[in-house]
């Protein structure tokens, strides 16, 4: 990882407002001096949180200029009182920042159905705005603030000429306990229009965190920002947007890795698909399969669960009869539909040996890819879900 | 439950045919005196097994006499060799039982991509089909040897005027380690046409065994069977549906019931659905969600998941906005889409205090139901899954 600095045109800052206990971090700011350039890419749960709601009706302006962020409360499933909530601590905030409320935005993680303490976000907001700055103490408190059962601040920097990109995620999985729910906010000094910034975020976001999982289910909050401040000017674009794909790949890792009792990860690249949803579909229903989780769990070289997952897939009748090659972890145990013989022992140590396991299938049907991220499910997962509110 | 008794016309048995480890049943046969009517529903797996495979062939004939049954092979992705062991074997065994060959079948259920040690069915036939009978014992055998990872034996017998109903079921979830697989043989001595035997199992299949899971795979060789010997003359023939349907919701409780490592069910009923599909996917999200299972094991009032699993279900835009009730053991914790305010601590006594967890869901949007039944996620399932085969 290169050494994380924040893009020109932006602060950053975190203090505790009392939302989680113990007094720490829970209620982070990213401000940027002037209005930027912005998108955002938002959950395809059906009933989203209000910060969700007000974030994708205020981005169609293409402009943000202040996202507030809080910990332990989603504002999810409040009804009308909790909408207000959302829309009164932006104006709230704007008045504090002197900005326009609409270039205000808040962004919530945490248990659904409770609304904001009263009063508790409005008076840590002071503080919070005299926190701003662009120290490496101030990011690695905004990255701390926005976790939850996460185990390790995420942030991510790469350069593009002269531009920075830097992200802060957090996520224990694309869902932790209780919807704790994937954030992630990506911030750059590179001159882009909001359409510039659509373009490249949507294809990294469907090649990175649309394609990880820990456990299949889909919060009512995840959410990524591209926030552009254009301080560094212009950079060659076709450079930004793959630069900005492989901070998202990486990123979409480091959140896999810390998902909820996690050890290993799993790296599943499917090939020869005769579509790209084909191709995706096999990919998503193999990294959910909760027998091809616990046979990475248990490094049980039972590679018939990785069949019976491809075949699974529902309305794809081409894959009817179809002959993959499945090979894991370097080792191929089947060939154009038939098995071979292969030493499974020797194939159980190789998948003990490392945190990533590569299984690797063609389905020889196309020339269709797709790569997907997931993890082994572990007794530790089951015991953290569990247990969360009571 | 009603006392067992086999229908007249059928006879059943099992051996050790050094299958399993430690002598115990592993091969049983089921034979009718005379060609039955006979109907069979299969995996939608796209990779079924050998035996899926030559049963749906066969069964176009809508005739079926002998099933033969073993436990630990699946002989599911074994190739070309794998098809010819099942012809070979149900050939052999018509030989030996002096019927036609195309009125025999195999179904298997086991470890996926390894062949039929070669030659133990055979050399165990002749003793299999000595042990023939209708008595108890015969029948409590049969029901041990197709087991996996089931604790209990699962039989059902029910009376309609003159006939029986009886079944045979072995399923430890939908799936099972290593795809231990939901099969089902259902007897009876009603006079059906194999036309009625399909127009009975397929309603009653879609309301029962369609509607649950342990843990969302799907195996490559779900079967379930229906034979009529005849020997009981005609019934009312709505009431024999009503009967068949009623006992396969009972049979789909006790697979649930046995699930791995499971302490306690979710019985989710959903209503006001606008269309039946919209019912269904929304009852299989809710029974599928890994938090909504854990939320059962950690009796956690934690509603808010619920609602998650709802929303998160796809390609069905009209429940963008719906306004659900939802209740959890009689409490009502959501009304009209508005949060209620409840006592949680008493919510979760009632969670813990039954083995089986009520959701019911109204989504307020048509007149369409839907009942499915899954089961909690325990770290007892982890650990069961964890190491099979090695």
């Amino acid at each position: 990882m290169e050494k994380i600095e924040l893009p020109r045109g932006f602060k950053v800052g975190a203090v505790s407002a009392g939302l989680k206990k113990n007094g720490v971090p829970d209620l982070a700011m990213i401000l940027a001096d002037s209005p930027c350039s912005a998108f955002g890419m938002f959950t395809q749960n059906h009933f989203p949180g209000e910060p969700v709601k007000l974030a994708r009706e205020r981005l169609k302006s293409g402009k943000l200029q202040a996202l507030l962020i809080n910990a332990r409360y989603s504002n999810v499933a409040t009804g009308k009182a909790g909408q207000d909530d959302a829309v009164n601590l932006c104006r709230f905030a704007g008045e504090k920042l002197s900005i326009p409320e609409n270039l205000c935005l808040i962004s919530s993680t945490g248990i659904i159905g409770r609304r904001y303490p009263e009063g508790k976000i409005e008076a840590a907001l002071p503080g919070l705005i005299e926190s701003l700055s662009n120290s490496s103490e101030s990011m690695q408190n905004t990255a701390r603030a926005i976790m939850t059962t996460d185990t390790v601040p995420k942030m991510r920097s790469v350069k593009v000429g002269d531009a920075v990109i830097t992200a802060f995620a957090k996520g224990s999985g694309m869902i932790a306990p209780n919807l704790a729910t994937m954030l992630v906010f990506i911030l750059t000094d590179a001159e882009l229009t909001s359409e510039e910034c659509e373009e490249s975020l949507r294809p990294a976001v469907n090649t990175s965190f649309n394609r990880l999982s820990v456990d299949f289910d889909t919060s009512t909050s995840d959410s990524v920002f591209l926030m552009a401040s254009g301080k560094a000017g212009k950079v060659p674009y076709s450079e930004f947007q793959q630069a900005l794909a492989n901070l998202c790949v990486e990123l979409a890792e480091d959140i896999v890795r810390d998902g909820e009792g996690v050890k290993q990860i799993i790296d599943c690249r499917v090939a020869g698909a005769k579509t790209q949803v084909m191709a995706d579909k096999v990919g998503r229903s193999v990294i959910n399969s909760p027998l091809i989780k616990t046979m990475i769990t248990g490094a049980d070289p039972n590679w018939g669960r990785v069949i019976m997952a491809i075949g699974k897939v529902e309305d794809e009748p081409g894959l009817k009869g179809c002959a993959p090659d499945i090979t894991i972890c370097g080792v191929t145990v089947m060939q154009k539909g038939e098995p071979l013989a292969v030493d499974l022992n020797k194939l159980s140590s190789s998948m003990r040996s490392d945190d990533r396991v590569l299984i690797e299938i063609n389905l020889n049907l196309g020339s269709f890819k797709s790569r997907w991220w997931g993890t082994d499910l572990t007794a530790e997962y089951v015991s953290i879900n569990a247990d969360y509110t009571t």
